[in-house]
């Protein structure tokens, strides 16, 4: 059975080292009137989580995987032994609370911490952690957009984690494709709306663990538009709340069926049936995409953080067991006195535990990076500061959510294949890790979407304003460190590599101008770029954590080999992960000409983009 | 539900025009008088397995995986619903004994038949597929090295398809390395030999199928010396034959248990105990080993041609899938009567459904050329003939083995992706063939081991003399067409490839030569060295083949596209894949060193390799 140790070693250096978070968040008036971005408190929050996901979570894990979740005929749905009496607890310790609004029962603790905690909760259950993820991005859209009737009565009991929340966008015909959906709503003329449709795939739709759930869901409403703007926002109770905010009638709301699937069978994926239930407008009538879109851009952190959390618990495992396990023998034997050697000794090993301790430790500086820009573009108190730091977030988003995950699946089937033939054995729980971690690359967006979201959208449309921004922090940070007698060497390569990155958008963004096939050059490109790009950020944070490591190992300040083993880290990370961008330039720049092949090749019997 | 179609029009296409494989055939006596290499009875042959796969297997792989085998308290094993009677039928029509010695019943077809015959198979259904290719394993091995008693005792038994076989290698302790097994075999005196122990991971190990076992069991004989040395191989059937060939007396095997696994679930592995069991030693005592890798060569070839296979069903349903899925609009619409255009418009879907294409056409190539290659070494007149086919075998076989498991694992993620929230449910069925095909990299000698065998053994073990006749028959052909005006660019790319392909080797060679690291420098380039060479081999192979299609495009006789797809197809290589060769030189060229670091990164308490 597997174990977990949160990494709390690491998420220390990366909040006081790398991104200085105390002193930033200092800065920020909203946390330091609620002072609750001290680093004592912030580090006593983590050890408590720690704490936490390791006695309860982790225990679960193997549970909710072999048993999953049960419907019912009456629509009602029992989620695996052990996974609401865990809930509990959690939302009764505060947790669910954390990075909340005060007004409505928050603890207001920044963006940084609670990003550690889903960091910590996706390692040890990730079908667990999606309950309270989903409420998370409920809670999100309602605080950001809800009237204040809406925030009053469902706030707190969402922040309080007593009902929990849903994203329901997807129908069977529409997934990517959000402007064909077919659920309608239909104004009752009191202030309610009748909200009637099909939604599939949605994660936490139904289960025990609260007494009521809360759907945001996307319909058109009566007369709006075709298309993505035609579509509204609102809300549906599983149980229409009293005044008071009791749990009252039952509303029209059934879950029709449970899907199965690859992995996180703990986690209840709904088929919900709408049948004239009662919604409320959140927002603005046609606006429900935007408004959708903050919860999705929460999401897409949220999953990002599950290939990060699923890659590091998967290295953890595989570590534990290449020290363990005696295999063949290494020139010179290590271990003579037993009948061969601990497996880590082979390069080979080494080669595959490196890869997921340099992309896990990366991913987390760029997770944390992102968290504290989140906090930034929120509180802080300079306009341009909150600006700079939105687009950051924008830009790093959908690299957080693709590249995370990207990463993490291959960590997770590397990190198996240290176990060989155990590794495809249900009871040893890495094969597990693999079929959950296979998700994050598909929903909220495939990790396709993601890339045309960082090219098109991100990139592209304000013409590289964003990209721009970024790599003239590099391009400082190069221009400082090139030199460097250590890092200088990866310095120089990063420089290369981000002058390379904006030369090739150059290229991609002429070609999206240049005529009707501008767009496909654009989806031609989009996913090796997301790559390229995600190398680039990656680079940049390695070539920083080995800068401040190398200072405090020539400060004599390196006594368990923490500094040093970042140092070789970064080392390993430029020489056999970094790399890849080669490849990725090439293909890159050979465009869409050779995807544009006969459509019979396909097999298509009319031709269709091709003439 | 997935559907297959066996790819019968490029299987045809490889047979008669890349390999011209009627004529090499002829030129063995074997098939010439066996009358089994003709031309139009190998299509036949392959027609009517097409026939037997699709209708009988393809229905079967979910049934297999939803049930799995079910092991009884007395040991016996009851396989999912059908699996049994579609094996009755198998071998009924004489399918177990298609390319079998005539002497025991076998039709003496060739192996570039049966090759195929196993693509298809593994297509189908893998986990059914691997009860009769166990048979076949331990058929070869017996025919190989087994005494004429022995072969005439249970070869026509395994031929017919009555009794099936196995590879009893594994045991909990030891994977990789056999020499530490701890399986006895004890002398009766009377030309028996008591076997005890326990093996694991017995794929096809017990089973309702057969009426018999056939086990082949590598043990250590008492007084024999310690590791790879003192191992025999023994023959240990579930019940002991009467001398009449029936089955008599049960031996003393026992399935303990059956392991509960990420996918294969249709077939049995099993934990075997043998208490004394009676066992006849095949070949020669201490051999065990050399007589085991005749088995394991065959079952690499195998291996590699389940990620073929799971590689060629995976993207078929996928560009089904992306014809058939409407979601997004391309610019400009090619479905305007519609609410979305088929996703197979977009360039990304095209990208992922190209790479499946292109990596199993490729793969097909090469799997046909090794098993053409096996029937030379076997069977043609001329002994240099045979000796340069020995070599090519064994040049390719990790190459096959390993590089087509990662590519088909690889095309399976891929074309699950393409189906996008759907391809992570059960009964989409996309998901199944990710988890089948991943057993493909860890078996069989893990991907790690394969890219060993090939540096180490393959390539540096006879001082690159194997490699340096492929390259010089590369050579002559880039020669010949570097200045192609079709063809001449990639041509070009690959006499680079290939080039750099010998230096790197030369690079490696020199520093494995070098002092005690040298063993841990072909560690650390392994695994990057076999995918380079991949990429070599799947270059000339693509080269050829588009100089092939190209010649019948300028003729005139391209009717349907087919000549036109295979000269995109391998612009599309050169452009989209290939180019993975930059990072990959990158990478090797760094070495160990990124590789040695301090113990204590890896949480090691005391030091292991480094000081």
């Amino acid at each position: 059975m597997p174990t977990y140790k949160a990494p709390l070693r690491d998420i220390k250096f990366l909040i006081n080292e790398l991104l200085d978070a105390p002193a930033e968040l200092a800065k920020m008036p909203y946390y330091a009137e609620n002072e609750t971005a001290d680093a004592a408190l912030m580090e006593q929050v983590l050890d408590e989580a720690a704490r936490f996901v390791e006695g309860e979570l982790v225990p679960l894990n193997a549970v909710g995987d072999q048993q999953g979740c049960v419907r019912h005929d009456d629509g009602e749905v029992t989620t695996p032994e052990g996974f609401k009496a865990a809930y509990d607890k959690y939302r009764k310790a505060g947790w669910t609370a954390l990075d909340a609004d005060p007004n409505y029962g928050g603890q207001g603790m920044p963006h940084l911490v609670s990003n550690v905690l889903v960091e910590l909760l996706n390692s040890a259950n990730v079908a667990w952690s999606m309950y309270p993820g989903l409420s998370h991005g409920a809670y999100s859209a309602l605080h950001a957009v809800g009237s204040d009737e809406l925030k009053d009565l469902y706030l707190p009991k969402i922040v309080s984690g007593e009902w929990t929340g849903t994203m329901c966008l997807t129908e069977p015909h529409a997934g990517t494709d959000l402007g064909i959906i077919r659920t309608k709503a239909k104004d009752n003329g009191d202030g309610t709306y009748a909200v009637s449709g099909t939604k599939i795939f949605i994660s936490a739709g139904e289960h025990d663990m609260a007494e009521n759930i809360v759907h945001l869901v996307l319909a058109r409403l009566e007369g709006s538009p075709e298309g993505t703007k035609g579509i509204s926002l609102f809300l549906v109770p599983k149980y229409l709340p009293t005044a008071d905010g009791k749990v009252g009638e039952r509303n029209g709301v059934v879950c029709g069926s449970l899907e199965h699937k690859m992995g996180i069978n703990g986690n209840a994926t709904a088929l919900l049936n709408f049948d004239g239930a009662t919604g409320f407008l959140v927002g603005e009538i046609n606006k429900g995409m935007n408004h959708m879109f903050i919860m999705m851009n929460a999401a897409r952190l949220g999953t990002g953080l599950q290939g990060l959390g699923l890659g590091e618990v998967a290295y953890q495992n595989a570590l534990a067991y290449a020290k363990d396990r005696l295999q063949m023998r290494h020139t010179p034997r290590v271990n003579p006195a037993e009948s061969a050697d601990p497996i880590i000794v082979h390069p080979d090993v080494r080669r595959m535990l490196l890869t997921g301790k340099a992309y896990t430790e990366a991913g987390r500086a760029m997770a944390m990076w992102l968290a504290l820009s989140i906090d930034t573009e929120h509180h802080h108190p300079d306009e341009a500061a909150r600006k700079e730091a939105g687009d950051l977030v924008a830009l790093l988003t959908p690299i957080a959510k693709a590249f995370m995950t990207d990463n993490g699946f291959h960590i997770a089937v590397q990190s198996q294949q240290i176990f060989g033939g155990h590794g495809y054995i249900r009871e040893w729980g890495m094969e597990q890790f693999v079929r959950d971690a296979r998700i994050g690359q598909i929903y909220e967006g495939t990790n396709g979407i993601q890339a045309l979201d960082l090219l098109g959208r991100k990139v592209l449309m304000d013409g590289g304003k964003k990209l721009q921004k970024l790599a003239g922090m590099l391009q400082e940070f190069v221009d400082a460190n090139e030199e460097d007698e250590h890092i200088g060497e990866y310095v120089t390569a990063l420089g290369k590599a981000s002058q390379q990155l904006g030369s090739i958008t150059m290229v991609v963004g002429q070609k999206a101008m240049s005529g009707p096939e501008g767009a496909d050059e654009v989806n031609a490109a989009a996913v090796d770029y997301l790559r390229f790009f995600g190398h680039v950020v990656y680079g940049y944070l390695w070539a920083r954590m080995a800068k401040i490591a190398q200072e405090k190992i020539d400060a004599g300040q390196d006594k368990d080999g923490f500094y040093l083993g970042k140092v070789q880290t970064a080392k390993f990370y430029f020489t056999k992960l970094f790399p890849e961008i080669k490849a990725l330039a090439a293909t890159i720049k050979a465009g869409n000409e050779p995807l544009a092949v006969d459509d019979r090749l396909f097999g298509l019997e009319r031709a269709l983009i091709t003439a």
